[in-house]
């Protein structure tokens, strides 16, 4: 980075605010994903702005300068969204993470970007209010980076995703333009919907600085049960069954044999290592009609051919079977030294069919493939466990992935549920949007960012 | 229209799917709002296309042509979407109608957007599922002109609008060619949210020729109660009350006195014609938890004041309590020839605020508005009763709706909540999107419809 850049941006954020060494920048060439930046593409410089106005004049100079800006909040992102590319502007948002607002009676929020998703859900849960999009990272994940990427979880199946709870939005523009979106109302059709267009735009179309969110009251109470089957196929066809009874529950969460057998190991929490499938499920709402739930849900599955059934009455039991789906990465992490999580999305009902498939890819190229997954809203988590340093089973695990993408497609369903595109999967993209649907969306990446110094390469590939 | 075109368009509808008499195309000159096309601004010619194909052809043939494109479906629009504008084509989507699916496994449907949503509605219920959006207009409406508005209705409060049950589009882009967008599962971030940004886009972006659209189960039972208040306020506070008190009705709907009075005189259903405020609140649910419900919103209102409260112990007397709000715009009606039901909408809590100023603008104009509302989420109807033949008072309802705006904007609210802005607001947008919002969104017009074909004026005015 020129050194008169670097003079214009202290100026801007402060000399305590932004990172010139390569210990300092080395941070910024990975993030959660498997994607890992050459010390080539080590970014030019680091800042923490403070406030909208520092951004948006980091964003007019970068825009003067066409130098890439890549924002980040807390890395956790799982596509390669925030990773470095050579000599840029890495824009960390973490500075700004206040909760600006809890307006019970419109039952809204207002917070920065930085403020970190789980320590927000408690916050509003001691108000008797409820933020349901809880992606695995939320204990240290930002909702400005949670908003960027439309972050999911499991109990995406009942309360949808993130996308379902923002309302508005403040933004910098990459010309540096300050815009505000949507507003305070559920209602709001003026204009065309600029907050969705931003929710999930991957740090391509503008930094987010400020978000409206809406939140819902509280859950009374919510019951956990685990059901074990002998086949894969029995446990899937219950989550079918569980949702054509007209029965959501807010939480349906997939395991396959070698997960089950991984977190026995990893954490002995009582599974049987011989069974095909394990699922979690967890009902919310009234009291006094959880149990009813419930039994429904345990008819069901005794009825597809449930061999365990174990329903938690209390708390700590809840925990203890919670324990067993939060073991799952760190028990497969102890196999191989590289995981890559997909999180290719099916409709639910081809969720048997799918999994059949991802196996018999393993299979073809001879490597594990381990399947968790958000059952309830078909998004399957297929694990590839591998080891990165073997470029022999590296260059199957890529065919096999290529296989996994369009597999999904073939069955109608997404590359990505939660995940993101980002720089990992941009390659792909054209499998499910088409070559129209692209171009479409490069005309308004072109439309608002002209100079292409936002996110460059993220979605669109080179 | 020149006749070399309407050959063209007969070769891809057939004849007896194109207009062109006077009497035949003065019925696209109005839709269901007050703005009502000169006889200048008569079509040219109105086409009934079949297929997607046919769309792909005509607009391809207009984009070459540079002739205005006007989408229309049943012509409820209430913004002046859908009237004719010069020389132009109507394009009505009504002979696309078919229900293509409803998959009761994934709890999505595929529809046709000449679908009325009324009967869409009917035959999801009768499989036990529900699509909850429900504008005044669905016995007529079509499920693409919801999708292009954005449609809200009663059941905004607790189900959303909409926007939050459209998963998947087909749509025939300006220039010709066809996209899909989103898809079948719930979990969906692979590029930009096409599908939100599509949805409310008025027809000026795309024609819709296929949308998929998410379901959730039929709740088990509802339960209805009104109440009564002395005072508006009372009313308003209740409402907030409600929601803070972490229930959400499915419907909370509040009727101010001129309401109360002219529905009484016209319907008889035994409202106290002193009244000055009624809510009309339903809850629904589970069956067993129906009634814990009802009885803590009887509380709150008795304790804010309510003077008379009636539970509907049957369907019957559900039916006679929805009878008062469904004969509101009936019974106005009466009173003076022309009605315009404005939509803006503040958040719950300026419901009070807004109401007075809005009495105070109708006084001070000495002009009549009545003020009815979705009041759980703040979309009121400010409905101003006038005679369009008075030049004199509609000049003064003129400079009455531009304050409406301004307060609208001043209490943090929006412009429209569910009637779109079409050409009737057109003028008062930026007070919202402000001047770089409004520019975004023309640079994302101009990037899908460089010659400003797809219902130009909508939105951005001339």
């Amino acid at each position: 980075m020129k050194p008169e850049i670097i003079q214009e941006l202290i100026k801007i954020v402060g000399e305590e605010n932004l990172y010139t060494t390569l210990e300092d920048l080395y941070c910024y060439t990975y993030d959660a994903s498997f994607l890992k930046a050459d010390l080539k593409d080590l970014a030019g410089v680091a800042v923490y702005p403070g406030t909208v106005e520092e951004i948006s004049m980091i964003l007019t100079l970068a825009n003067r300068e066409k130098i890439p800006v890549v924002p980040r909040g807390a890395g956790t992102n799982v596509s390669g969204g925030s990773v470095s590319i050579g000599d840029c502007i890495v824009l960390v948002l973490k500075r700004m993470n206040k909760i600006l607002e809890i307006d019970k009676k419109n039952l809204i929020a207002v917070v920065e970007p930085g403020v970190i998703t789980g320590q927000f859900q408690r916050e509003v849960e001691q108000l008797g209010l409820f933020y349901p999009p809880d992606p695995a990272s939320l204990a240290v994940s930002t909702m400005g980076g949670n908003v960027a990427e439309c972050a999911g979880g499991p109990r995406g199946v009942k309360y949808g995703v993130t996308r379902d709870y923002i309302l508005g939005l403040e933004v910098v523009l990459p010309t540096g333009e300050i815009m505000t979106t949507g507003g305070r109302t559920i209602k709001n059709v003026t204009g065309y919907d600029m907050t969705k267009l931003f929710t999930g735009s991957e740090g391509t179309l503008c930094v987010i600085t400020k978000i409206i969110v809406k939140l819902i009251p509280l859950p009374e109470a919510k019951s956990t049960m685990m059901a074990v089957f002998s086949e894969m196929e029995q446990a899937s066809e219950t989550v079918s069954e569980i949702i054509a009874g007209g029965l959501v529950p807010c939480s349906l969460e997939l395991l396959d044999n070698i997960y089950i057998k991984n977190i026995e190991e990893y954490a002995k929490v009582g599974l049987p290592v011989e069974a095909g499938a394990v699922l979690l499920i967890e009902v919310d709402g009234d009291s006094e009609i959880l149990s009813k739930q419930i039994g429904k849900v345990e008819e069901i599955c005794r009825r597809l051919g449930a061999v365990q059934i174990r329903v938690a009455t209390t708390k700590e039991e809840a925990e203890d079977l919670w324990l067993a789906r939060r073991s799952a990465f760190a028990s497969v992490s102890r196999v191989k030294p590289t995981i890559i999580g997909e999180d290719a999305t099916v409709p639910r009902s081809q969720i048997p069919v799918a999994v059949r498939r991802i196996q018999e890819i393993a299979a073809k190229y001879n490597i594990i493939i381990a399947i968790l997954g958000h059952a309830g809203d078909g998004n399957l988590h297929a694990t590839i466990l591998t080891d990165e340093m073997d470029r022999e089973e590296a260059a199957r695990v890529e065919k096999a992935i290529d296989e996994i993408f369009v597999l999904t497609v073939e069955l109608g369903g997404s590359l990505s549920g939660e995940h993101g595109i980002g720089r990992a999967k941009s390659k792909f993209i054209t499998l499910q949007t088409g070559k129209i649907g692209l171009e479409i969306q490069r005309k308004i990446k072109h439309a608002l960012d002209p100079n292409n110094i936002l996110n460059p390469g993220v979605m669109f590939g080179a």
